[in-house]
């Protein structure tokens, strides 16, 4: 018989995940801050309703919250009415939000103080890869509780990887993204370049696509920096977000990652211009092209 | 009739060049600063050997230099030992150095004016692309003069772009090494961050690699890092000058790149702890993981 699952958070990314889970016929009870559409069709297609983490944890014996912030994610599990006072002994609780490792280590031992399982799943894939159920998982927990829920992540993602205990899949996530980070500004920095010097931008690409400069960044996000496309894929606030986690747990470990500072730094000013619910590709509008 | 060649600088990138040009069948003449190994090679193998540019001049339809810094090529085109006061009312002068922008549109002038024709020709694959004749070429000039010397090109490349006039081959080489340098940098600060947190490297590798934090730079540099291989792909040296043309370039153009000016510091900072000789991958040795 399938574990009943529970599901917190049904936004952009989990949304599509929940609705990957019902149609691959786990019993799913759903809670969101708020009640819109994609509740409503996803109680049509027989999900039950939960008023609260509380009444969710009660019904489930695994539940997965993808929440915006890791105080989202503190508010939804810990204290009086959350998670882990309320969940019965035994139930698997999973965060996919991105959220800190320090974080994901403080719950997992909460956790087990309760007799609960815990594991810290960020994604990568983005809104397409929820879509698609082409998501990337990075797990940090024990590998016990990771074989237990192994069928739900292979309903929800591809790539898969346990990288260690508590926090690593966290961290393995921040390495995610202290990588994008530059290499975003970089191509940022290529393009505001080759504008500046009066070449045509696409050809730019197409002499570096394949060459030593190439990069997902170049190629995904290069062409909308060229068009002054900033349609958000993943929008600036939550990369901000990611960079500010990484850049505390880094300095919490002792180390300096100035190419990481400067990234936020050119994020957070082009958020300014641009608002930040844009893209991340909107980085560019903070360098200043003459 | 093949054009007659002269090839001036037989380095590592060049050595290779001028071997591919004998093998297609172009008369060769050859100069070199030193006259060692390389040039014994390839004048067993039927090359010519010129004292000096000015001779070497007289003798050749198209001229080749691929030389280490733009006084270098400051040096062997201007002046009256040079090769733009000695060469043939004709002759085509093509400069394959990664050279500033400003030097290669003045050496247009220059040559223009005393009737000869001058491409700006960077490249990039380094000394793999040069041995296999399979290096990217990035043209800044005259489409008849490109027209011209292409065969000799196609002996040479693969990936042959003409970009725009004089100096936009040497400012598509800038914008190449620009998103190189940041993408580096946030490769090294990811596997300095998950070696911080205790992850296994090379599965944080296979966890980021196919996905948005992938990179040519994080493909094949990232695993040296790990190893603490620095054995030279591409030297500091030459990445730290590439990178000063660059942030020069962009100054003179009224466009600030942070993100370069910091990956160009770090690039020296680990020059000054591994030596200059070290491969760009070395980078790494900048950020000090506790």
């Amino acid at each position: 018989m399938k574990p009943r699952i529970g599901f917190i958070g049904l936004g952009i990314m989990g949304a599509p995940m929940a609705g990957h889970l019902l149609a691959a016929g786990y019993p799913l009870t759903i809670a969101n801050r708020s009640r819109g559409a994609a509740v409503a069709a996803l109680v049509a297609g027989g999900a039950a309703w939960a008023e609260s983490p509380a009444s969710l944890a009660a019904q489930s014996d695994i539940i997965i919250t993808i929440l915006g912030f890791p105080a989202d994610v503190e508010a939804v599990w810990r204290g009086g009415d959350g998670l882990i006072a309320n969940a019965k002994p035994g139930t698997l609780l999973i965060d996919m939000t991105t959220s800190s490792p320090g974080l994901a280590q403080l719950l997992a031992r909460e956790a087990a103080a309760h007799g609960l399982g815990a594991l810290d799943a960020p994604v990568s894939g983005g809104e397409a890869g929820a879509r698609n159920a082409g998501l990337s998982i990075m797990l940090g927990g024990d590998a016990a509780d990771l074989a237990r829920a192994l069928s739900v992540f292979e309903t929800l993602g591809k790539n898969i990887r346990h990288m260690g205990g508590p926090g690593a899949g966290q961290h393995t996530k921040m390495a995610n993204q202290i990588a994008i980070a530059s290499t975003l500004l970089g191509v940022a920095e290529s393009i505001a370049y080759a504008r500046a010097a009066g070449l045509q931008g696409g050809a730019v690409l197409e002499a570096l696509g394949p060459g030593a400069a190439g990069s997902f960044q170049l190629a995904m996000l290069g062409p909308k920096m060229i068009a002054q496309d900033f349609a958000p894929g993943f929008m600036l606030k939550h990369f901000i977000k990611d960079l500010g986690i990484a850049l505390a747990e880094a300095e919490g470990m002792g180390l300096a990652l100035p190419g990481l500072a400067q990234a936020r730094r050119l994020a957070e000013m082009a958020a300014a211009t641009t608002g930040d619910d844009a893209g991340t590709q909107a980085i560019i509008a903070a360098l200043a092209v003459p």
